[in-house]
């Protein structure tokens, strides 16, 4: 998978979900840092229709095998830090 | 919502995902920093069957509505920052 395809695809997604997958919208799940495969089966699950929501069950089914291994490896490229409050 | 109520509750999360929310296994999603509203929208999903997963469904299942928006609220308690790679 090639990360670099996966951020230029990543414009389709990047005003919900940023192109740094932190979530500029609060419906929308941060990706940063998520795993390969989580992303790769979560895009499947929305384009088989095993997994359902209103914009994604959209934006999936224009995606090959090829371009959902990119975008995954995109956002799993992304590295974060979390900070637990006090 | 009551994040410290959460925080006891996700002892049962943290095997797989965490007590600060970040992913212990591949197949399990970072939770920290998610919002309130889409970590509420995904355990109530599990909960009733419009979500699935072989084992957050049967987590789901045993939570009520106050245990669900109080794990919500620990999580969305987490401050996350990402770094994208060069």
């Amino acid at each position: 998978a090639d990360p670099d395809a996966g951020r230029k695809l990543a414009r389709q997604c990047q005003t919900c979900h940023g192109l740094d997958g932190i979530a500029t919208i609060p419906i929308a799940p941060h990706l940063a840092g998520e795993s390969q495969i989580y992303l790769e089966t979560q895009l499947k699950a929305f384009r088989s229709g095993k997994r359902e929501h209103e914009i994604m069950s959209v934006v999936a089914k224009g995606l090959s095998d090829e371009d959902i291994a990119n975008l995954a490896a995109w956002y799993a490229s992304i590295r974060i830090t979390a900070t637990m409050p006090d």
